[in-house]
């Protein structure tokens, strides 16, 4: 095997090659062994009895994986990324002018503005200060005051950490305006933070395969609520491949064990995803406990950077730091990130334009934080540690 | 590794579950020993250095797969399908009430039609008969009469097998209508029929990783010349996924070895597609020889299927015949697919509305049509001559 990846990558030095680093950035993740090996299981037709079995199950936990039982929700798979899923809710639910609400707590929550407004969308932003929420009082005002169709909320922004508190605001949603569709960008939270789908009344979420839920990237996950669809399909998508009326008949076909065809399906993604959820339900205490898991890590985490080593974390409330990603504020952030990519794990630096210099970015989600036999948490922690004692100039390469 | 499979698919019996059969459907298709071992290789962060390396020759091979030695016309390469490469360029280059010639050879071209009409397109279709193309002689009076924004042409519609002449009707169209930009849907022809996207003045091109190519599923591959970016920069595209604009810098950055960020890349995914492009490459007479062992390997078939067994194709004319699929009258196709199948060949069933109980439809491209060692070819002959020599009910499972 070393011999066939030499050849592909025949202009590397042996030693970049061999170094396999630890992948701890906010996505992709590591994968575990399984997800790994999964890789090669898929060289199916899409009416193979094995894709149309994989599909079903895949589909059904997508169920679980958003907490909903209602069966006229509807889950949906597609060759994509969680970008895409903006593009979804644009070209089924936005026509001209319609008025959006967009809660926005990061440089993600921006992106989403802007796509939906190629839809036509007159959006107004309320947006939090760096590290911060948009305050229950400021949204319940503003929802009083206009009749907004779309409410759109990042659940954790992974340019700042920030996690929004959804439940909260899905309640005020429904209490001052009912009609409001709820959306939720849950690229970074779904499979670490807690989603009640269809007990805080969401109409909308997306995320992606290559996060919380520890498969390969290219794959957007979503579900969309029987009141979504239904707007959905009262008007003519403004996209073919991003359409829910045309991806609808296919994913309610395999699910009920029935192949159907629209577009071509990303096979070997789907039998990825398909081992990563069976994983996620598989772990002690189920989806929750992956969740705990993830909890407690980042919480080690933090106390380590915080209370040892004296940093700040970007978020400023506890209530509202996610527990997959940390962003970390940092005098020289260059300087760590080149120490640990030298000696093995790869971290990130700032995305958000008012930190962007002042910070570096951890991903700790999946396997890597809810497996303590990976390793890949002391490994980080250890050279964290180590970043303290040098010199700022033995830092950098 | 068989147990791990069988754990996972532990509903199926192990008859099914061993029964590894070959692919002969038009996408997708069966993978080279190498394409599919490249599946493993790809846990890597998008600024890896191996990455960059191979997302550089991707792109770069991406440029030989279209003819295209143009610095100034640009590869793309995007998680999707076929499907999404008609967005892009409904949401590229469409503006409302804008002009479009569809030349329909089939049930993908029909699709091409109704993407670009949710985009605001007023499209005009030349619909060719069953099995025919439209005459050179009616584009060039229909390009003369009226002012056409664009131009479409299905090089090969998967639905009836039937080739576009495409050099010629981009002769015509630069004669009489040189400002109308000529786009291609090169699902089914990219890898086995020629395709010269300079000399013939193509202005986009897309294809999709599970056909002639030899990868998986789950990629769109498109090329996109000068004129055409220009004509995408000068409006804002209406979606943020399908926005070449927004691509653009992350392709360029790659293919000159630096990492740009704009949605997740499908890191998996193109390092299959970079080994499938490497193995075309590396074909004795590379692309142009793939393109021709794809040739004779459908000539043997259809000489075989026409003179020995007396049956029909659905094209009518041996010049505009495909080489990577056959789409076959027959008269209980039902029963040629059934018997094949339980025989170890999945080929499949019409997909024309006015052909679908009418005939079956057989994919030879790649791997299957170039490798004689893969023996793809002699199973699927030896199998369809049988079908000749038995009672009509024998046939059936």
């Amino acid at each position: 095997m070393l011999n066939s990846v030499k050849k592909i990558y025949n202009k590397l030095t042996y030693n970049e090659l061999v170094a396999e680093k630890v992948i701890l950035i906010p996505g992709p993740v590591e994968l575990s062994a399984k997800v790994k090996e999964s890789q090669t299981l898929a060289i199916m037709v899409p009416t193979d009895p094995r894709f149309v079995l994989t599909f079903q199950r895949v589909l059904r936990n997508t169920r679980k994986l958003f907490n909903s039982e209602n069966q006229n929700a509807q889950p949906f798979v597609m060759s994509g990324s969680g970008t895409l899923g903006w593009d979804v809710v644009g070209a089924n639910v936005i026509r001209k002018n319609d008025k959006v609400l967009m809660l926005n707590i990061g440089y993600f929550s921006s992106s989403f503005t802007k796509t939906l407004q190629l839809y036509g969308a007159e959006v107004k932003e309320l947006a939090a200060q760096v590290g911060e929420t948009v305050p229950l009082q400021t949204i319940k005002e503003e929802l009083s005051k206009t009749d907004y169709k779309v409410l759109c909320i990042t659940q954790v922004d992974t340019s700042t950490a920030v996690l929004s508190d959804v439940e909260g605001i899905s309640k005020i949603a429904k209490e001052v305006s009912p009609d409001t569709l709820i959306i939720v960008d849950g690229v970074c939270s779904i499979g670490c933070e807690t989603l009640k789908f269809d007990e805080w009344n969401i109409d909308f979420c997306l995320t992606a395969s290559q996060k919380a839920i520890g498969a390969t990237p290219g794959l957007l996950i979503c579900m969309a609520s029987e009141r979504f669809l239904k707007e959905s399909f009262s008007k003519r998508a403004s996209g073919m491949f991003t359409s829910l009326e045309n991806w609808y008949p296919i994913v309610k076909g395999y699910e009920n064990g029935e192949t159907k065809y629209f577009a071509t399906l990303n096979i070997p993604l789907i039998c990825t995803l398909d081992v990563a959820l069976q994983e996620i339900f598989a772990y002690p205490g189920g989806l929750e406990g992956r969740i705990e898991a993830t909890r407690k890590t980042s919480e080690r985490l933090h106390s380590m950077l915080c209370n040892e080593l004296g940093l700040k974390l970007v978020p400023k409330d506890t209530n509202s730091t996610a527990h997959g990603v940390s962003v970390v504020y940092h005098d020289d952030p260059q300087s760590i990130i080149s120490y640990l990519n030298n000696n093995g794990v790869i971290i990130t630096g700032g995305l958000h334009k008012d930190i962007k210099s002042k910070c570096f970015r951890v991903g700790h989600m999946g396997y890597s934080a809810c497996d303590p036999t990976s390793g890949h948490m002391r490994q980080l922690t250890t050279l964290i540690r180590q970043t303290k004692n040098l010199p700022p100039q033995q830092h950098l390469k």
